[in-house]
């Protein structure tokens, strides 16, 4: 998209002027979309549906590093990332709004870049782009997006009702993205020491993409609608199974039992993690950023998904005063702790 | 608040802590409030009304200075400044989000002053706190605030329904926040300079709280419902009045005539300006931040709101071929500018 030409500098185009160049290629594409982009607010129509809101802050120097990250994968990320929020409310996400805070000096062309990303992911899941914030930043880049979704109300999954006897699925694989993460900064460790060096990441396009470029459930949500299930609670994996499965007990005021063993891990995560002397296992529980979701679902329910090969019963819900626990492959019982499994791994 | 206690870094406390911290005094109190704070998404319930969305982004060293503005102060600001948004679509603002980026230097006691201020304008204007995002910031402080609403679709008003004859209306009085920054500024370089001088502020609360603590325009949107009048355009002025009437024309497809000695401007704002050299007329055109609500009626409406000490004619809409023109008060035409009124100045 840059045609070779020299590049422009924000503050020779203006805001209005970035706003013009960033909203001419946004359509409005969904039926609630009333009005999107031009006005103070724009204006949805959920009929007889529930409205979901969820936003995300991202933020330069925590949540991601632009050394590394491509703009058009951050866009497209931060995105994706926020649209999980409102599957993992099995609502389906109808509209969002971008906002960005970004440096006078930094190039139209990087910005550009940025929104093809986001429009990419609103395309792919058709989502609008319905509105946003323009900024200059004295610092880094500031990337804001909320999520806008809908459901019937007897269709929204929350984290608390999980009980006893329930079993815990997760979809995909987990761990991958942290792998990846770790992946990327010793390239970029080495890259800092001698740039004549170029990356080694042949061969690892699986757990890099987990990093850079994750994809949100959607098609899980669809899944368990055609498959007529309503899982009993629901999360998505942000911050590692561990955090998110404790808020699920925690909620829903039940223990757990989790076993090690039927956790689902790609093999490249496997091996990477080895090569990195990091646990698979506590990668999977700790690592976070895999965007997967994990559900409680009825024993009767499990006909329906054993032979899903993107969901993997991994456990299931007890009484609270069971606690929440930890089965090691070698049988073990250990705590499930946030932090992963620190008392473990020694 | 702070018990002369010594205060905590966020870092001791971690974020599941400083959202625990922040959320306990949360309570929600709309109707449309389903599910707030605790889920992967909000989830609220507009039953036949249409929903609103609006986002802003407020970041250190841009849109504020920690050097003087306190944070109870800039927390309110942030959701007033969002909320308004809504109101200038002439609907009734029920929820927002509220998300920060914040050093983990940050005293704990500082971000509950954030939070305090944000839920004061919460509670005034009747605005449930649903959801948010907390994160580390390697920069300055970020503040992200969306905030939802909801409203008939018959009772909305957008930016593109002016027409020729309608009566130009402003909520208010303007420049006040514009000059009031001018003031903090200039005592800010003598507080730099020398420390030992104390800001010599007195008398001027009324600009200063025009530029510190602006309060979003519900009562203008209570009041023309009371008086049965559905403006034929609105939008809030937080660019200036300029920039502002320019959007309604321009998505209107109109012409103006704008007459300055019309515009309200309160005496204090006035002899500020003066004393800084200032035009109190540009201040007004081009300061912004006033949040007050620029809005068309139509002629027939006139009767209802000729007493109405709050709101002002300003002008009139005319058709597109005349042009946007601001008429002096010595009765020259120049064309209106969103840079305010630079040819007229010299």
């Amino acid at each position: 998209m840059f045609d070779n030409k020299d590049t422009t500098n924000i503050n020779q185009l203006g805001e209005f002027g970035l706003i013009d160049l960033i909203t001419k290629s946004v359509v409005l594409k969904e039926a609630s979309s009333l009005k999107g982009i031009g006005d103070d607010a724009a204006v949805l129509d959920f009929k007889n549906e529930k409205t979901l809101i969820s936003t995300d802050l991202l933020l330069e120097g925590i949540h991601f590093d632009l050394r590394y990250v491509p703009l058009k994968h951050l866009g497209y990320k931060a995105v994706q990332v926020n649209l999980s929020d409102i599957y993992a409310m099995n609502a389906l996400a109808s509209q969002i709004t971008f906002s960005i805070g970004v440096s006078s000096k930094f190039p139209i062309e990087a910005v550009e870049e940025l929104y093809v990303g986001a429009l990419l992911a609103c395309d792919k899941f058709g989502v609008d782009l319905i509105g946003g914030d323009t900024s200059a930043s004295a610092q880094g880049l500031v990337i804001s997006v909320t999520s806008i979704g809908h459901a019937k109300a007897a269709d929204i999954v929350y984290r608390n009702g999980a009980s006893e006897g329930d079993l815990i699925c997760v979809s995909g694989d987990l761990g991958g993205a942290y792998v990846g993460l770790q992946l990327l900064e010793r390239e970029k460790m080495i890259f800092l020491e001698n740039p004549e060096i170029q990356p080694d990441l042949e061969g690892k396009d699986y757990i890099i993409e987990r990093q850079l470029k994750p994809e949100a459930r959607k098609d899980i949500v669809d899944l368990l609608r055609d498959l007529k299930i309503k899982p009993t609670s629901m999360i998505d994996v942000s911050d590692g199974l561990a955090s998110e499965l404790l808020h699920i007990c925690n909620q829903s005021e039940r223990g757990c039992k989790l076993y090690e063993e039927k956790i689902p891990i790609d093999p490249m995560t496997y091996d990477t993690a080895r090569e990195f002397n990091l646990d698979p296992t506590v990668c999977a529980l700790s690592g976070g950023e895999d965007y997967e979701l994990l559900f409680s679902i009825k024993q009767a329910d499990y006909e329906k998904i054993k032979n899903v090969p993107e969901i993997t019963v991994i456990g299931h819900i007890t009484e609270k005063n069971s606690g929440k626990e930890l089965i090691s492959k070698s049988g073990q019982v250990h705590p499930l702790t946030a932090q992963g499994w620190n008392a473990f791994r020694g």
